[in-house]
Order: structure tokens, then C-alpha cells, then sequence
């Protein structure tokens, strides 16, 4: 047997509450402009540090280690999908995170308008456009129906962002399909190329959109022409309640976290911009579900930014709002991150992650604030973030004993 | 290669002697009601702290993160049997603890009297009758010797409980077959039902002996009927000679722990009622073998009491009688738990549990004292129970260099 199977023999179900708070890419290292603090331990926290005297803390490797994860294996991982055996494609993140519903055997790829002259891209961003020109060209995009049997389906996203999902009824279509994005500026977008039966016709049918697509652009020259990428279908994956008994909810205020929960079967609840909205949305479904996912931003964009007072900003308002959702106390709290972004790096990174779990039956170390090196020392020791679930369903005596 | 397979091609055989001392369950969670502290930490153990400031500390998780681990489980991972393959059957469990000798191929089953009214069984533990009783019932139904050419064995164990062991020379019979006790009061006991060929051959007999059991029972109303449970076979284990070149024997007076350590090939000993009596035998017995697993059962069973002042009382002993154990100092001595069993729980837990390990080589830590907090941060970091014996025998200068 291994864990996963473990796990599924012990299950049970039961009334608890658990509340997975996600501080995106929260973990960072110390840094050397701000007194050798990382942005966490510059803070000033009094609530999560009130929370961590009860609590017990530890780091989790999101991936493995030395590997750094994107947000789709960071947030698989924390919710106990192991990242190193579940993939799901960047098009169809973006397309369940645009609230599209998926079908089995669509294709989703994500699209993005960019500025093309003598036939090569000399701006893969058409210069960021707003959301509502996107609207606009999409708009116009969506007069391809449907090419070769294939079924078109355009929907714009933030920015210049766009997403086409490929539908076909009678023909087999396949995701193995190259980006069209050539990523530097200054040369042709690239031919679509399929490596099965499936994936080369869905490749022809992408090369002639395209082609049908510039020449409906091609009366707005500063938006000529757009990008294809991540051509992905919806991986079969089972639900939370299916894999852990639980009702679930996601309180995300962004496409992409979204689109990983709804994948997840989780229910998207409404994501105010505020923190203090987020947990509010907690509080009026509390008696509704089992398991709430709430997700933080800020502290990755800020850590992505390079912009470390961000960073400490985004921690401190979390904080300050920490009391509403303590104020109907699930019985389970996590507080942790998908993975880490790192202000020195401006980027996602490998640094394991901290974790603070609070329950009746979590017990307590001698952490007393809530931060990396903290945590380097707690009672749950490092270990890999896709034994998350299993530590919470634990703490909310949703597991049997195993073995007599 | 995995670890099992590096491991055992660097074993070689010495003289060292290495002692596990198994306080069962002694694991526990800060408790509100004493000051927050363990059992360990409330404890007074100046013996045990002498012996932490000389030794390396860690923690250990029994099986994996967030599981539970029943007593199986538990001990066979501090054996170094991965108990994520390793399953020991309940009855094949409680027959091997009351000293039955099983045959391959033997099926044994957990049985217990039972009250039944009007084919309901109405007391599924038969008033609790003492062991005396359940001796006299016993002898009445080996009149039932033998069935469709199966012999039936019964020995009867403590309380209400007795096993069958279900022997057959000529037919085939495997052990796939249901439980009959029907887990609530008022329905009636379950068929038994077998999954192949063999087990619903036996299932056949199983419902005979119970019937022709229930008619001898007859006459004695209150105990009028019995219950089956753990249908289960001798796994086939490597015993620890073969598996690690060490003479084995077991100081443990409970019936479980004795059947485990039979089934590894360990030689059971005497083992008094006192703690001081345990650490006597090994004494007696310290030239004649290499490996003692010496186990203290009251730590865990205050833990299932919810009783934290006999944990702690228990703890207290074995530190008092600690002293005698080290007398005659083994080469390596590891003192741990197969599980954490907290007081507030009342039950098993899926905490990790401490570990400290003293010899010669073990090196020490920061570590002065022996409790959860302080196995935190020791040198041994947190690892899987199932890679314990690998360490023990590295202290015991058991292993050789791998690789060039």
C-alpha cells in the first residue's frame, strides 16, 4: 500500500471544519536591506503570532527538493493531488479559471494579442492592452464558428489575454500541440504542429484559425496578431468530496486559483478584493461546507515585484484581518503558501514553505511567531506539502485508525 | 536500489547489543490542564535526562504523515517491516500473543462470547465474563474437534475472548472471509461468507462450527453464542536473524506484542508485571542475545484512560527502574513509542513520536531532556519509524561502507 492508498482505507466522514489559508508564495529568506529579516519575521503580527503560541508549525516542500513549482503543482500539492503525477495544462487553468466549463475532450489553450510587422512579432503583448479592447477583438475573433468540424470557442480574460477552447463532436482532438508563441520578439509566431493523428488535425485546424484570425485583425495594426500556448485538456482528477468526503469551497479572488479549485470540484464562493472580504465570505458559508480554500495574493505579486514593503504590507493587512476569521473558529486552521517567492529573486523559488496547523488536537511547540526559521524548528518537522490533507483530515478526526 | 535492498547488502554480524525500549504511546500533546506540557515534559526523569544529555534525539512518524497507527502497524515499523506492505492479521495477532504455534497455511480468527436473544445478539461482549469462564466455555466447544476435514483449535485468551485456529491438511482454505460479528447490538450474527475457493470452503465450516458451537452453548444463556473477527494467515516475514543477523528476544508481558515479536523470530522471555522486573530479565539474559525489544504497555493505556497523571506516573517509573537497564549498558539503546496515544484523545494518534538514541557513536545533540518538544530539534530531524533499525544497527557498528 502506499499513503494514498492508506489514506483512502481510513477516511471517514464528520462535521469539522477545516480552513486552508494560502498566503501565496509567502516564504522567503532573509534579506539583508531589511535587518537580515525575511518579510515574515519583519512583520509585525500580533494576531498570527498569538495563533502560533497555539498552534504547531513545520515547512513543507511544495514539490521535492530544490524544485521550484508553478502555482498549478504548488496548489495540487497543498491539496494533496501530488504534483509529481498531476498535471494540468496552462489553457485549461486559464479556461476553468474564466468560470468556462470544460467538456471531456475539449482543448483549451490560452491566447494573447500582440502586435506583428512584416510578419514577425515585434510586441508579444500588443503593448498590454486593456481588458475591454481584448473584449472588443475578441468580439471580433468570435465570428470563427467553427473550422473544419471543429467547434471555436473564444472567451477574453484580464489584459490581453484571451482563451480559445477547440470542441469537436465527430473527430478526435488532441493537446500535443507546440506554442505558436516564438517567446522572443522579432520572428514569426510558429507554425502549430501535432505528434498523433488527433493532435495534427487539431493543429491544422489552429494553423488555418490563426491564419483566419490575423487577416480579421489585420485592420488594427497595433493588435495584427495573437499568441497560442499551453494547449491542454482537462486531466481526470477526483473531486475533494470524492477523495476526502469533504464539501469545499474556494474563496480566490483570481482566474487561475479559481480555475484549480473549480477543477477540484470545489465551489467558487464570492472573492471580495479585501482580505477582511475574503474572511467574511468564510463566515456567512461556514455551516455550508467542510473545507475552505482562501487565497491571499498580494504576498506573491509583491514577492514577484521584488517589492519586500509590499510584501511585509500584505502580511500585516492579513493579519489585522486574521481576527474575523477567528471569530467562528473552524476546527482545523492551516496557514501556509503554495510555495515560495522570494523578494531577492522576483520570482517563485525552491525554499520550502511555512506551515502553522491550529486544532484541539495539533498541539503546540515553542514557536511563538510565525515565520520560516520558526517553523525550521517545530513539531511537524519538513515534509512534502502533498501530506497536507492527510495532517488536516487528521486533526479534524476525519481518519480512521490504521491496521489493528 | 531502495533502502531495504542497500541496507541489507552492507549488514554484517558483531558482538554489539542493542536494546529498544518501547514505551508504548508515550507520545503525547500539550495538555491545558498541566501548565501545557507532555506527560514527558510534566515527568520528573532525572534518569532519562542524565541519559537525553548523552544521547542524539529525534522524532519518528510511525507510518506516514497524518495516519494513525493501531499497536501492528506501530511495532512492525520500529522493526524496519515497512508497515505500508506488512500487514499482521488480527487473529493471526491474538493467536501468536496467547503462545499458539501456527502452521502455514493455519487461519486463525478473534473470537468472542456473546449474549444473543431470540437470534439477536443483545451483548456482543457477554456481560465481560471473566477469564475463568471463558476457559470453562472454551473446553466445552473443543468438543468440536474437527469439521469437513478442518481441524479446530481454541485457546482461550483474557476477558471474554478466545481464538480459533482453523487447520486443514488435505483441502486448501485461505482466510478471506468477513467478520460475523455484526458490530451493533440487536441483529443477529453475520454468515460468513468467503471471496474464492479456498475461503468459501472454510467460510462453510466457519458457519457449521458456529452453529454446532451455538448448540453446545445453549444450555448457558447468558453465553449463549460467539463472535468471529481478523479471519486472517501468518504473513511470510523474514525473521530478524535473517533480515538482520541479530539475535532477537522480547521482554513484553501483553499477549500483542509477544505474538509480533514471535512472529519475527524473536525468543519471548519472562516478563514480570514490574518495570523493574523487565529490566531484570534483560540483565539475566543480556549474553545470550543481541537484540531486546523490552516494552512498557502503561503509558499507552493511560493515554487511552485520558488519565495524564497515570502517564505520567508510569513515565516516572520507568525512569526510577532506568538505573538497573543501565547497569549492564547495552552498546546502542533507543527509547521511543510505536505511536503517540495523547490524553486528550483517549486513543492512538497520528503524532510523531520521540526518539533518543545513546551509544558510543550516536553522537549528542543540544537535547537534555526527553520529551516531544526537545525531539524537535535534535540531530536525528523527523524520519519514518521503518528506518529506526537501520540507524540501531549503524550505532552497533553493524553495517558496512556502501559503495567505493
Amino acid at each position: 500500500m502506499n499513503h494514498e492508498e492508506i489514506l483512502q482505507s481510513v477516511i471517514k466522514c464528520n462535521n469539522s471544519k477545516i480552513v486552508l489559508l494560502v498566503m501565496d508564495g509567502v516564504g522567503d529568506i532573509r534579506n539583508r536591506d531589511y535587518h537580515y529579516k525575511t518579510p515574515l519575521e519583519y512583520a509585525k503580527t500580533p494576531n498570527l503570532d498569538k495563533l502560533t503560541s497555539e498552534s504547531v508549525v513545520g515547512r513543507m516542500i511544495p514539490v521535492s527538493m530544490g524544485i521550484t513549482p508553478g502555482s498549478g503543482p504548488g496548489h495540487l500539492g497543498l491539496f494533496g493531488y501530488d504534483p509529481m503525477d498531476v498535471t494540468i495544462g496552462r489553457g485549461v487553468l486559464e479556461a476553468v479559471g474564466l468560470g468556462l466549463h470544460l467538456q471531456d475532450g475539449d482543448v483549451a489553450a490560452r491566447c494573447n494579442f500582440a502586435t506583428m510587422n512584416d510578419g514577425l512579432i515585434c510586441d508579444r503583448r500588443a503593448g498590454r492592452i486593456p481588458t475591454e479592447k481584448t473584449v472588443e477583438l475578441c468580439n471580433i475573433l468570435k465570428s470563427i464558428k467553427e473550422i473544419d468540424g471543429v467547434e471555436i470557442i473564444i472567451e477574453p480574460g484580464k489584459g490581453h489575454r484571451f482563451v480559445t477552447i477547440f470542441r469537436s463532436k465527430d473527430r478526435k482532438i488532441d493537446s500535443l500541440i507546440n506554442d505558436t508563441d516564438p517567446q522572443v520578439e522579432g520572428k514569426a509566431p510558429l507554425e502549430a504542429n501535432g505528434q498523433n493523428d488527433a493532435s495534427i488535425f487539431l493543429a491544422s485546424v489552429v494553423n488555418k484559425f490563426i491564419k483566419r484570425g490575423f487577416e480579421l485583425l489585420s485592420a488594427y495594426p497595433s493588435t495584427n496578431a495573437f499568441l497560442t500556448r499551453g494547449f491542454s485538456k482537462k486531466p481526470k482528477l477526483p473531486s475533494m468530496r470524492e477523495k476526502y468526503c469533504l464539501e469545499s469551497a474556494a474563496i480566490a479572488a483570481y482566474p487561475m486559483y479559481r480555475g484549480i479549485a473549480s477543477l477540484l470540484g470545489m465551489k467558487l464562493l464570492a472573492a471580495p478584493d479585501s482580505i477582511e472580504g475574503l474572511f467574511e465570505t468564510y463566515l456567512e458559508n461556514k455551516s455550508k461546507y467542510d473545507f475552505f480554500f482562501i487565497h491571499i495574493k498580494g504576498t506573491d505579486q509583491a514577492g514577484e515585484d521584488g517589492d519586500f514593503e509590499a510584501k511585509v504590507n500584505c502580511i500585516e493587512k492579513v493579519d489585522s484581518a486574521l481576527p474575523i476569521l477567528l471569530r467562528s473558529r473552524p476546527d482545523v486552521i492551516a496557514v501556509t503558501a503554495d510555495h515560495s517567492t522570494p523578494c531577492s529573486m522576483h520570482s517563485h523559488s525552491f525554499h520550502p514553505v511555512p506551515l502553522l496547523v491550529n486544532g484541539e488536537f495539533s498541539g503546540k511547540d515553542d514557536a511563538v511567531c510565525f515565520h520560516e526559521n520558526a517553523c525550521n524548528v517545530g513539531g511537524l518537522g519538513f515534509f512534502e506539502s502533498k501530506y497536507l490533507m492527510t495532517l488536516l483530515l487528521a486533526n479534524g478526526k476525519r481518519l480512521n485508525k490504521f491496521g489493528a
